[in-house]
């Protein structure tokens, strides 16, 4: 049989069967009337759409391809492979092939006429000698970063963007309800993450957690116990645990958890792109004091963002105050790190990347808006003895803020 | 306690007993002078390694770092974070903090006397922010490619190399030995795949499987079943799967795998960073004539590849005679791929990155050598009917080469 017909006649039925939900046309035109709006105050006549989740959002799909957008015009999807996928996965209407970047600029030609002199790329993400190839490719532009731009527009989410959080949200909340009856003293670190991670995969769990940054590495087994609870690694995180190797230096280990020391689990689950980041704490048999009355210190500060979650919150200032809070509970020097190598964010935005916007962090002053989503996520760490902390991922509501990952925060013992 | 010195103390113990390898000074050592040979003859007064893999290789450390290689002189690692680690990591002996780009550099010109008129960067990879930025605060340097120079130096692998991959091999061996009494009649692809991977994980597999490639993305649950192994997606392979949803549209899906169909599982193992990959067919009960015919032809055109495989044979001619076979066996239109979609390479070097150097491909015309490494995969797509295919990871040995994954070429039928 043919490969492209069969793709035509069978695969929509078969992937919505088997769970696929596709972008709605209306929601990819409503990004796209954003997109423009913010092209036009900046003067841009074109965005050259490159990187997977930015084209993803702007199309539907994740085929490997290019999205050229103009200004004035409806925009292209160029797709290197899938095509015939591309065209079911995308509601956009005008998706050609693109065997080669040399065609870029006739294919553009013919769709809008002419060469934008103004053309807007994600250069955060964008390789350097591909930057170079466009510049070659398109001498009379003006080649300007837009990535910026792209981020702002994903930081608000939609209903539609909040359901398939929600949905993150309940696998999760699945999976931390299985983690009791998977955990067992003499098992490994790695093996309880692995075992979580088949758990949440059999219920439609991604694997990957994507990371807007060069260099980082997406995985969701956070299971760090007793000391390897407080061991700093590469990563922006108040603790990164030892890994598996040099190679691969943060997150569970093949340590053997203890009873009564601290296993603090940080499993974010992605649905359809979009994800949910939840950390709770378990232990085997009863942790000791120490670590009972840290993990109430991060729930109270983890309730006292909670409470202050609302349009109009400063981000900064719901981070300066949690330092505050902190101090008074006489963790000033455990709380998100070891003095020296504490972080400087108590939440960092999170929908089809990890690390979106709003961030609750120093240096980001700017106020909540509704359908914002971040993870909230108050660490305490003790080098040499371990750590504790609590992680949820929230919206703001037009009154507050709803947790899409209701699990007890109550720590599991087992 | 401090972590600084619990780091320093007990670290480096703690992580060998879990069963870290460091890479020996003399190694690293090796590669140097490797690299030097190559940047003198390119005139490259320096050069600063930005890529994870890439300063892995040069320094031993994956913590998140800089490297700086001058062409005459010690070179800098500048580790952002997390120093103390990066030490016990690296046996370089110039290791300092580098809290800021900024501060570059000064650090540079400390440690070399000046700046470098000449400074390579892996522009393959790099953000094109991050260069324009190097380029500002280097204003007197020329910026050159020097991505070709790192991949060619990796493309021989030490012995101390293919021992990592010989027990990621040894990984996949025993993973794929526990593979039949985890299928099942009635279970998902992702079921499947969640639970090797869980197996994998356990054995120290480190989940990630690195590919040098904007946009593209690790993972390693590749399970194919029935029709899905006809359906090509957004990767360079001859089949791709449905996976689990627009998002993430390739490997394994949700759906529930049924008797006598083949079941393609491509399953990556990843060791301390070194790979290994291999495929090998799965069926619940006998599978029809066509795919167990198909196959053979699969396993023919693989040890034809493996009986040429020896130092000096050219790799696009190992290529096309495979393209002679398949059509002298009755597969030229279904041969790595479905028509018009074929892809053109029989085996892909591999080592930290999947794509490393030599490619058994159409324009790669140059002599296999002594140590290098590759991924030799056959595969057979009928659309809408299913795949199958067979995959070894070996190494080019004096006489010929040695199978890194020696697990059984059967098909296994549970």
């Amino acid at each position: 049989m043919n490969h492209d017909e069969w793709i035509r006649e069978e695969f929509p039925a078969i992937s919505r069967s088997l769970g696929f939900i596709y972008t709605p046309a209306e929601e990819i035109g409503e990004r796209h009337r954003k997109l423009r709006k913010r092209m036009e105050a900046e003067g841009m006549e074109a965005f050259l759409v490159v990187q997977k989740m930015d084209y993803f959002y702007l199309s539907g799909t994740a085929q490997d391809a290019l999205l050229f957008v103009p200004l004035d015009g409806e925009p292209l999807l160029l797709v290197k492979r899938e095509l015939e996928r591309a065209r079911i996965d995308s509601s956009l209407e005008h998706v050609v092939g693109l065997t080669s970047l040399r065609n870029l600029p006739s294919l553009v030609a013919e769709h809008v006429g002419r060469e934008p002199r103004v053309l807007g790329l994600e250069m955060d993400i964008l390789p350097a000698r591909d930057y170079l190839r466009l510049q070659s490719i398109f001498p009379n532009s003006k080649l300007v970063d837009g990535s910026r731009i792209l981020r702002d527009l994903r930081k608000i989410k939609s209903p539609f963007e909040i359901d398939l959080m929600r949905k993150a949200g309940d696998i999760g909340k699945k999976v931390y309800q299985e983690a009791d009856k998977i955990l067992r003293e003499e098992m490994t670190e790695i093996e309880f993450g692995g075992l979580l991670e088949a758990t949440a995969k059999k219920l439609g769990h991604e694997g990957l957690l994507r990371v807007r940054s060069f260099n980082y590495e997406a995985y969701s087994w956070h299971v760090l116990s007793g000391s390897n609870g407080g061991i700093v690694s590469q990563s922006d995180s108040p603790m990164g645990g030892l890994g598996l190797s040099p190679a691969f230096p943060v997150g569970a280990s093949r340590r053997v958890m203890k009873a009564c020391e601290p296993i603090l689990v940080d499993f974010g689950i992605c649905y359809h792109g979009y994800q949910a980041d939840e950390t709770r704490m378990f232990s085997i048999g009863k942790m000791s004091p120490k670590f009972l009355d840290a993990y109430k210190a991060c729930r109270e500060i983890h309730d006292a963002v909670l409470a202050e979650t609302r349009p109009g919150a400063d981000c900064e200032g719901l981070f300066l105050r949690t330092l505050e809070l902190a101090r008074a509970l006489g963790y000033e020097d455990s709380y998100l790190g070891p003095p020296g190598l504490q972080t400087k964010f108590i939440a960092h935005g999170i929908g089809l990347e990890l690390n979106e916007y709003p961030f609750l962090a120093q240096g980001q002053s700017y106020p909540l808006e509704e359908g914002m989503t971040f993870a909230v996520e108050p660490k305490i760490v003790f080098p040499g003895e371990g750590c504790v902390g609590l992680e949820n991922t929230v919206v703001v509501t037009p009154e507050g803020c709803e947790i899409l990952t209701p699990i007890t925060m109550d720590i599991v013992e087992v």
